[in-house]
């Protein structure tokens, strides 16, 4: 059997998430239906980490086992003519029999973008969280800096979690201002929170966002940030920030 | 009466253009509306131009009549809590009797985004026309040169139009190739064609769109661009590109 590992982008506004589940559409089954269409075979595909109903992916990876003989620079192509125009295959290789999506994937990185702005970005508003009031940047920097390294983030995980462990290792976590162009009115600029680790736990990076928000609207102040992570307390955090914000960034083996 | 005027983006997937008409929902018919919740009164929101079905707008600019004494400052808040998310007042000002969206605008910029690489972008695939094949963009760059100055524009204009005059005056036209992060494979990047006018006729961004990218694809010679100019007869240029990738950028008065 072949082993194909393609990178697939994808709007997940319309998706019940990645991972096939009894009710509502998903990333997988899609990916699924168009290889059965492709190829009559019923395939599982394995990602390398589910996400959320409403997160998007740019580059997501994932692999497959098949019997077909297509060659392998055919496949994002005829893949592409059987899929819905929200999931795009970027590009897929033939890989050893022991890749795993998940089980191989050595770093990967989200994205969180929030919209800072009196009112949100239109051509922006599917892949942006909007807020509209006043963020103290420097102090989300600030407090950021605490969640690099590893730590058990209980606190940052959401409590419906059964996982043996919930240390994880964060190897790189920043917040870029991106101003407007700045010739109309009424504009700021974009937050993009950028996280990278070994792994992450379930709504993990979410939470981490949630708190910042409320770090930035000065509901506390920057340090907390460690005492919270230290804690290892679901309810020492902020909320959960919404889906639509969040983006698998890339995945590294 | 006071005469406001805002600027308003709005994305225009799901309208039949900004101008109301018999069938189909349009841009003005939603601000329209938005106003007669929050005024009482029925007005008539004019713009600087009608944007086709389909096209988007950056920065509209309207200007409507009205007896309401709303603070100008909260026009935009108030409008933007009544539209639908595909609209957004970017900001509202109070002008003098005689200004006129449309009469009083002197240049206009629109902006037509093709994206060139083998797959579309998931997430600008509502303002982006993709062409997955290869383009000469030095000779678009090459071509578009000759509709800069006043010319008669009857050979890139809807041969649906009755006007007495099809001279207009195009100030700057330029294609500038935005390349990808390069971080993914099979990504090339984007051309961002931008056109500034002293008006511009129906169709005429899209058919002089339509006509660089058969230039682009080897299908022309560049210097076909002025021959095609000169005949004024709209069966020389190209075919008209697809409304989703347009957008009016700017309007100056």
């Amino acid at each position: 059997m072949r082993n194909i590992r393609f990178v697939v982008s994808y709007d997940g506004t319309h998706y019940s998430g990645f991972q096939t589940q009894p009710s509502g559409n998903t990333v997988q089954d899609q990916l699924e239906k168009a290889i059965l269409k492709l190829t009559g075979e019923t395939v599982k595909v394995t990602s390398s980490g589910r996400t959320d109903a409403g997160v998007h992916a740019r580059a997501q990876v994932c692999n497959f086992h098949t019997d077909s003989r297509i060659p392998v620079e055919r496949w994002s192509m005829a893949l592409n003519s059987r899929l819905p125009s929200d999931i795009v295959v970027r590009s897929a290789d033939e890989v050893p029999e022991t890749f795993h999506a998940r089980k191989s994937a050595k770093r990967k990185t989200y994205s969180y973008f929030i919209r800072c702005s009196k009112f949100h970005d239109v051509f922006e508003r599917a892949y942006q969280y909007h807020h509209p009031g006043h963020l103290d940047i420097a102090a989300m920097k600030d407090a950021i800096t605490a969640i690099v390294g590893e730590h058990d983030f209980t606190s940052f995980c959401s409590v419906h979690t059964e996982l043996e462990s919930k240390v994880r290792t964060i190897y790189e976590a920043a917040i870029e201002h991106i101003p407007d162009a700045g010739d109309l009115p009424e504009t700021s600029g974009v937050l993009k929170i950028t996280v990278t680790g070994n792994g992450f736990l379930y709504n993990m990076v979410r939470i981490i966002v949630g708190t910042l928000i409320e770090i930035g609207e000065g509901k506390r102040p920057a340090a907390e940030m460690r005492a919270i992570l230290e804690a290892r307390d679901r309810s020492r955090a902020g909320p959960t920030a919404m889906a639509h914000g969040l983006m698998l960034w890339s995945v590294e083996y």
